[in-house]
């Protein structure tokens, strides 16, 4: 029980550390700050700092996919995902006190199919990174796990980050919508159910490309 | 069999990402987008997710490279070309889809000669990496072979990529063209045969260089 | 006694570098120059150099930390902060010489609560991640803590530079107000104080979560 | 005397694809090119690519230094800087081919002491890095010396890029030289010189400092 309290607590401060610096980014980065460098550089160190405790997931969708990989027991999914978003909720509550709320973007211009599309692709992207490199067999013990796991997310923003909310996080999603980040809450719950069919897909990819 | 169908998927599914991220970084991008960042990364994290399983090569000049170097079999480049160019036009498409396709460049300033040896010094760099950071006996099990692959493309492309293509790679060299961001067909014959060369001058330099 | 001395000369090259980058990124660096990648890139590879020397720490709050997991003895700690402290005075010293000094920053707009909390949750997530990738048993042999330092602090720079002075590090806090970066004094002071809480709290919570 | 050659013909290329990066970003590279980071980057994919054979110096300077440390022969060190000369001479060569040259800088506004000081110190690192983490045994097997290497010149280049050459480099000096890249020719000779004294400095700090 206390081991496990020791893991919820590590995933509540890593997503905590994630959505504040979203949120921070956002309110006060200014000009020259590269968001998706520091987003994709703290889920990285984050990655580095808890991996050995929890897992260093941070995400609900890549516990999904890592309990569908065999990675995670499936009664602890519910409990990883609670502590995950609550220390995203935290941490956008903490910006919100701090800096009013963020601006709501402008209704985006993409069709919903392309925001679909887009959230789905990056999270079976970032899940199948973390299953291969941080569940494997094949892989295990090497130190890229981290590096690879957050920039799978810098990539994503760059490349998708104004077409959806960039998210690849159920958590992340619920979180930048308690900042006030989004332009309809519709958005929020496509974009929870893509970051989830995105970590299935890569937990049966996985389990069919390798042979653990 | 299986276990080589296993591997061409992963091929097919890192230069899809890796073209998807090309195409997204240039139809969606916006100013603050760091495309060469975005592209180096992508390809790190597919190389370090498959690496396993297919070797993370994505590019059918790496490939090429590899079989000339022994480390993938002769028969088996024909299929990976196959997979690797799949992926890609897959992903242009459907970028093309999303977003109506890229718009051609202008015509390019630079002589023919100029954007041949661009295209082939950085496709020998790419291939001069990849197999001594990941086939060769003497670094075998390191960490790193992935950040030096992809930061050799992010290198390339922040240095020539205003010259050439920036494809090192004929895979992507074929999606870009689908995609329609060239400025006539003939670039995109030229720079394959560039990348192959390349590729093939690698693998030779490997050999003389390598006691394996 | 000369095993430390080559300990508090590796802290002090370390934390003159440090300083040096933060003063001529700040008086020289211009329009294209990334502060907080060049920042967060030389306190990496610091660490990568001297960590298997002195730790690495380049900071008394880190050391402070260090201290309270037992990975340092506590009577290193102030000949440590000191060496940290002159080398960081060193370079502002230098930087002060050969450029005239820093301008002083306009007085903040944000509350003293906004610049305490910023500075330290962001030296909570560098002792974090410090003593979690550089002193857990669990995470011996890696090859990865030196970039996870340093792209914290690179995270924290972009997140909150532009609230708190940024520092994470009281040997920081100080140089830069010798280099009269600041825009009052008792900032500074505020800084050290959120700085070694921020230690302190990282400590606790890596007994809390480890078994080492 | 074949183990020889070998090892001057990877530090050819890995010069080459330095000094040309660097005349490439200045020719071409455009607004969005961020040339410390492509300059950083290449110098470390070479270093991973030609370290296990020749150690992956691709700078006098270093060279120097490991000769001091005992890294390198002493008698390897004339051939060494010529093969790194020539790479960098033929890359300068290859930009003015294509390029035409680059333009001259207007005469720097900092005093000699500053310029000297600026190649100096950051040679100085370079070096003090190299030796620690690729030459000392208590590092031996690392993943991350080719990351560390980069980066501090990535770092050195941000920092220091418009005070003075920006070269931590002889062989760099005089390839820029070559490409017409400074504003007289009494500036490289200089630079030279600090790059040299840094690498003397950083050998002997190692043996100081280290026990091996």
């Amino acid at each position: 029980m206390i081991e496990n309290l020791k893991k919820y607590f590590v995933e509540f401060i890593g997503t905590f550390f994630l959505v504040f610096t979203i949120g921070a980014t956002a309110a006060w980065g200014g000009e020259t700050c590269i968001a998706p460098i520091a987003i994709g550089f703290i889920l990285m160190v984050m990655v580095y700092a808890g991996g050995h405790i929890s897992g260093g997931h941070y995400n609900p969708a890549v516990s999904f996919a890592a309990a569908i990989r065999g990675a995670l027991e499936w009664k602890q999914w519910i409990p990883y995902a609670i502590f995950q978003i609550l220390g995203g909720i935290c941490a956008a509550l903490t910006i919100n006190l701090l800096s009013g709320g963020l601006d709501a973007p402008a209704k985006s211009s993409f069709s919903l199919a392309t925001i679909l599309l887009a959230e789905f692709l990056f999270t079976f992207a970032l899940c199948y990174v973390v299953l291969n490199t941080a569940t494997s067999k094949r892989t295990e013990g090497n130190s890229y796990y981290g590096l690879a796991i957050g920039s799978t997310v810098t990539a994503g923003a760059f490349a998708v980050g104004n077409v959806c909310m960039g998210a690849f996080n159920p958590a992340v999603a619920i979180s930048v919508s308690v900042m006030g980040a989004v332009c309809c809450p519709c958005i929020a719950v496509i974009t929870i159910a893509a970051n989830l069919l995105g970590g299935a897909c890569a937990g049966l990819v996985f389990k069919l490309t390798n042979n653990d």
